[in-house]
């Protein structure tokens, strides 16, 4: 029966990585994915999933990956000393987009399931996910509509999951060296496990159906916006500040990278091109200085 | 006595803040540096002097800072106990330099200058430092008169410790998830107080002084070579594992942005432009290629 759990999640990983690429490539109209196969060492492996050069998006990657061993590493046990001496498996898709246009924003979702068994005892398992948005010239409409989406994905399961979820969200992508939030949020979770197995697969079930229904209206309205040079400069510059958060903050990437994880995987959030520049001040009054000052405050888009 | 070391060394490394921009900027012939000085509000501040869009400098910053304060920050202290109720001051000078043109290496140097002190007790006190060289189409020739600039530079002092810092440079400028050196090398060392302080404050006026001796005739040799835009971009993508060691293995840079240190200053190292693509491979037998499969693999540059 568990590993039925695992069966169960696993397939629906996989449709779901099909299904986004297939939409993403569809609203791109030019591009499609390319498929990279890997093994992992340890045990596992994952299918990496690459844009590039599209009409719409610059570069991203949508990936699926399920690793798994006899053991524990010592690192993960440490603070979890329920874990110790089981198997585990983990799977997960993970995506983010980078468009050209800079009036389209940078998206990232993930969604992951993990489970470490012992023979004679029962399971410990957990779900994690969300999805979060990136804009550069930001629309009010468009972020209102994505967290009605982020909301309406996870009322069908419980009403008090968004409230919960969405401040987590703003919490964890926060660029503290900069006081800035990432993006303009969504939802974010970890460790989901107090409800029943059906329940907590449902969720995430939820927020994978949603992404596409949240983001793709929102690429349809602003590819074709026309844009300046300058326009695509700031969000060059502003791509700078995701590298920033990925590669300083973000917990998955910084242990993967620091514990031997598959690094061509994990830096598939990277930016195609990213700025910095020193001490880089916005007009007063200016769309880019409204970004900072305004959009990337957290704030609680469904009460605007 | 004491207040004097920090006197004597504040008064070099400003000194050497001054003599290298005018020897970068004469260099560059185009661009001088713009100065902006800031004040740390726990107590002292620094200068930060940047140059853009340069002939031969895209990008760079060469920072001066003095800082201080009553008491040391608990997490300083943790692992070094003798230093619980003392003062600091802490002053250095750092800078990265971004040529434009991808036959002209990427370059970093540091010196600083750490004193703790209480009423009544000797001070405790070191030195750190080092320069190393991030080439992206290296000739052999600029390599070994770089390191023969730092031996030259460190044998002025003792002899034995051009092969200990150039070790040492080897094991810290190294990206463990890239499984790739950062460049070429140089000198790194860190906790120097096993000597007099007039002997280990020499160190590092040699090593300040050797900086442009060392750099400035690559500079000059290369500035001026013709480069197609597949150069530029596999400098573009070489300068993203610039950022990459930065942000996720350089000591400073991770626990400055972690502890509320001036971001601005420390992430005047960053280039302007950087760029990724996902399991980019070199053509075989290509330089890109050699770049990784020889000189980024650490070797005695004096005895090729």
């Amino acid at each position: 029966m568990h590993n039925d759990y695992l069966k169960q999640v696993k397939s629906y990983l996989m449709s779901l990585q099909d299904a986004i690429c297939q939409q993403l490539a569809q609203a791109d109209g030019e591009q499609s994915f390319q498929e990279d196969s890997w093994d992992r060492p340890g045990g596992g492996g994952g299918r990496s999933r690459i844009m590039k050069n599209g009409a719409v998006f610059e570069q991203g990657g949508v990936g699926f990956s399920h690793v798994y061993g006899e053991k524990m590493p010592a690192s993960a046990t440490a603070h979890r000393p329920e874990l110790e001496g089981r198997d585990f498996n983990a799977c997960g898709v993970s995506l983010v987009m980078h468009p050209e246009n800079p009036m389209v924003p940078t998206v990232h979702m993930n969604v992951r399931f993990f489970i470490a068994q012992k023979e004679g005892e029962e399971p410990v398992w957990w779900f994690g996910g969300g999805f979060d948005l990136t804009p550069f010239y930001p629309f009010d409409q468009d972020i209102i509509e994505w967290h009605q989406q982020a909301k309406n994905a996870l009322d069908s399961v419980d009403e008090k999951l968004y409230p919960e979820y969405k401040a987590w969200c703003d919490d964890y992508f926060f660029l503290k060296h900069r006081d800035e939030a990432r993006g303009v949020g969504g939802i974010f979770f970890d460790d989901l496990n107090d409800r029943s197995f059906d329940e907590c697969f449902s969720v995430i079930k939820a927020v994978g159906d949603a992404f596409t229904k949240a983001y793709l209206p929102i690429v349809e309205r602003r590819k074709n916006l026309a844009y300046t040079q300058q326009q695509r400069d700031f969000q060059l510059y502003r791509r700078g500040r995701y590298v920033e958060f990925n590669l300083v903050w973000d917990r998955g990437t910084l242990f993967g990278l620091q514990t031997g994880g598959r690094t061509e995987s994990i830096l598939m959030s990277m930016p195609p091109l990213a700025r910095w520049e020193y001490n880089w001040q916005a007009e007063p009054g200016s769309a880019e200085e409204q970004l900072t000052e305004y959009y990337l405050k957290p704030r609680d888009w469904l009460s605007v």
